[in-house]
């Protein structure tokens, strides 16, 4: 049956999403920037809204009589969106991947009886959905998932694209990763442990720690060995360690012509030159999992494999679609009324969930993104 | 016979050769500093004058009377205080290696009747005088040198360090590199060809092209192969090359906290902490030099190697010991009436004259500076 579904952002996920979903529902997709929504106009069944999101009366306005809220908005106002939405009662699904500890909202969703699942992409997102299910299946001893994704094209120095700001790069780059080792939280410096990996598809490439565990580090206590490692083209990583030693990356000012200038903005001025993901630049998006564990005694190790390209009939990222279509799997399960609690999910739990681990991964083969299993 | 001598520049090369000058003849230290003029204070049969080179007056008042000048003054204003120091009259040594052609001064330097010679320094300078030498010698086929100055301790990411701004080694590492293949001039770009080599006291090293030949491209046109490369630890010029094609160093200004900054200004910025050699760090100078030729038909194959280290007793840095008494040679070439034309001269003009070569080798040995022939 049709809902009414707004998606909150215009980005270049929020419109896959709202492109997708007005082929079966009715969407409503909100922005503060025109040129974003003008790339959304003459689409049936999509009505685009220009505003900024200054307040809960303006959430109020907007889902008033809608069904699903998609909430696609810039990270740093991801929590404060939530917020907002699970106030005005709609069910949310989200991928703004804000810093905060979105689970810290459940109470509040559910005084409000609402639906909320975060981390709708592809890690975190489908690594998560993958976990669930299997740990659903058998008693899980270790979760390895190694994911990057790369211009096809690769451009010296840094060899690398991405479509969002090298601030968050650099910030992931930053931050120290949090993995689990025979049951313990560890905490290891980001770019650590460094080695090289083969695929098939594209070669060699250089897996490193990163912190993107999130959710899991929570949810799933009971598994004793968590990693998840980011991948990169090999020296990569040499450069950027190169920068941040010889100060780059530091927030320190200094002063250069007279002004005070902050290291780490200026290097971030130049580094969105460089990594500037554009629309016609082919990518791939590249995850590796690794599930070890036994059922009833009996060692099982299984496999998941994505390797998605740019699609040039579309011409749509990959990492557009990868994103946007687990998010919107997600919106289907929530259409379909199969998530019947209230509350903040992580996609672990709703993967851990009788039947959803199956649609969504027979969802997504119907859009072409193709999850491997062995 | 004692002479009167003033140094222009009291810089850590300036103050060096000061010192050694003192100890034979009545020394002026000139500098319009009087934190580098304090560091020469107490020392026999040296004055210090603090002033500024402002005006053709201000240099005829401090060389009234003078017999030699030594211009260790910043290569940027080397070009005009040669040209006043000429019309004082006084005979003069020169290291301020300043960018324009000094040899253009020649008609000025016989009109007032002086000897100048410039580019007295390690490469250029006994680079020079070596060839100047061995060109007296033998039929030189091929001119060959690599040189550099490197800290002991490799600190990462560029383990490199230098006493003066990085500004002029980023625009060294950015200047095309004339040199001569096949009694060709040929151009190619800076930092190009890199090549490991290998030295018995510090290992490997990775040479590249360098625009270092000055004055040889015109004085030794009849040698058809003529190079210099510089020296640095492995890895350096990676890096180097990495920041360039990323932009670093362009001098376009971009916008960055509402300030428009040069890349490269902030760059040298950044560098200027990251290279700062300090008076107690340690260094080297690696230079090796092979002059292929025949005499009489004979193949001759000549080698010269200089490997000179910091200085703990007196504290100083090979740099400055190996480049002040070269040219405290050639004031002593000067002080002993063994140069008797008048004009600018190149340092392989001196080596070329009859005892010149054997007189600087004795005198720097003398000084714990050794030049291994083979």
């Amino acid at each position: 049956m049709p809902m009414n579904i707004t998606v909150l952002g215009a980005g270049m996920i929020g419109r896959t999403i709202a492109k997708e979903l007005a082929k079966t529902h009715k969407v409503k997709a909100v922005d503060r920037d025109q040129r974003s929504l003008n790339e959304l106009a003459g689409i049936k069944n999509l009505e685009t809204v220009k505003t900024n999101l200054t307040s809960l009366a303006v959430y109020k306005k907007l889902l008033q009589g809608q069904d699903i809220c998609v909430s696609a908005v810039p990270g740093f106002m991801g929590y404060e969106a939530l917020s907002n939405i699970i106030q005005t009662g709609t069910d949310c699904v989200d991928i703004s991947f804000a810093p905060e500890n979105a689970l810290e909202l459940n109470i509040l969703a559910k005084k409000h009886k609402v639906a909320v699942i975060v981390d709708c992409g592809v890690a975190p997102g489908m690594s998560n959905i993958i976990l669930g299910y299997e740990n659903s299946q058998m008693q899980v001893e270790s979760f390895s998932c190694v994911v990057g994704g790369l211009p096809k094209v690769r451009t010296a120095p840094f060899e690398y694209k991405a479509p969002f700001s090298p601030i968050d790069v650099i910030e992931e780059y930053s931050r120290p990763a949090r993995l689990v080792e025979n049951s313990s939280l560890v905490t290891k410096p980001a770019l650590s442990e460094r080695e090289l990996l083969h695929f098939k598809e594209v070669g060699s490439l250089e897996s490193f720690n990163t912190d993107g565990l999130r959710s899991l580090l929570f949810t799933m206590q009971h598994i004793p060995n968590m990693k998840e490692k980011t991948l990169r083209y090999p020296g990569h990583v040499a450069l950027i360690q190169s920068l941040q030693q010889a100060g780059f990356f530091s927030e320190e000012k200094i002063m250069v012509d007279g002004s005070a200038i902050s290291r780490k903005d200026f290097t971030c001025k130049i580094l969105f030159d460089q990594w500037k993901l554009m629309p016609e630049d082919e990518e791939f998006t590249l995850m590796n999992i690794r599930i070890d564990g036994n059922i009833d005694g009996r060692k099982i190790t299984k496999t998941y494999h994505l390797f998605d390209e740019y699609d040039r009939d579309s011409r749509t990222s990959s990492m557009s679609r990868t994103t946007a279509f687990t998010c919107t799997s997600i919106v289907e399960l929530l259409a379909k009324g199969k998530l019947k609690e209230k509350g903040v999910f992580a996609p672990e739990t709703i993967g851990g969930m009788d039947g959803n681990f199956e649609a969504i991964i027979s969802y997504l083969k119907d859009r072409n993104v193709i999850y491997t299993v062995s």
